[in-house]
């Protein structure tokens, strides 16, 4: 796939949305008819107003520390106005200072539509896989 | 959408493959090149090797039980030759008497491509929700 998929376009826009902990430019990267499995806590999240109070929760708890976002394994893949892609995304924690206190990795999954010209997350989809013993999350790759 | 859509479609295969536990028809659902992201115990699988390993896992640790297979709130989209959807699933094992014994809740995502004029998935992600203090999955709905 070429660098400049909407997917490929959208994880480096997510991974700089994240790093300023701009709720605006994150909400911008999806449709606001969207639908979200995430990773913590509950089964769906449904509508960007929703995504949004998750968004200002996240980048609010964040104090003065940052969250460094990166990709691994990117796949994407495309027809007309319908894109998808998966990858890996790794989350580090970092310091005012810049020192790494704690990562976890996740699975990605996201789906694209294009309307009047601008690509936009209509479907999310992050996790971790479970351990079967113990029903716990691995959270490191 | 339409409930002869390709996913609606593969949804319905998928379920009767389940409950015969029958690998071959379950394998035939999937593109050769197939990518998933599953819930159980790895961060992924790869090609269709990979996957039918799991399935003679699955299928030969069920003894004389089955597993019937229901989906909920399923929504799909298409463009081309690219499918994608997403569903709540719910996976419930009974005896050869027809007793519920157990079940579990996921969550769905596939994307599928026609190659040939025959509808494949390539790239599965079920998952659960993560309980934030505990770190254990969520698996009943």
């Amino acid at each position: 796939m070429h660098p400049n998929d909407p997917v490929t376009a959208a994880l480096a826009a997510y991974r700089d949305a994240v790093l300023a902990k701009d709720v605006d430019a994150f909400c911008a990267l999806y449709d606001t008819d969207l639908h979200v499995f995430d990773l913590w806590g509950q089964w769906q999240h449904q509508g960007l107003a929703d995504w949004r109070a998750m968004a200002e929760g996240w980048f609010g708890s964040l104090g003065d520390e940052h969250v460094v976002v990166e990709f691994a394994d990117v796949h994407a893949d495309l027809a007309q106005d319908l894109a998808v892609g998966h990858a890996f995304v790794r989350f580090s924690a970092q310091s005012a200072q810049g020192q790494t206190l704690r990562s976890l990795d996740n699975r990605l999954t996201l789906v694209m539509r294009r309307r009047e010209g601008a690509w936009k997350i209509v479907h999310q989809h992050t996790s971790a896989p479970i351990e079967h013993a113990s029903c716990k999350a691995m959270l490191q790759r």
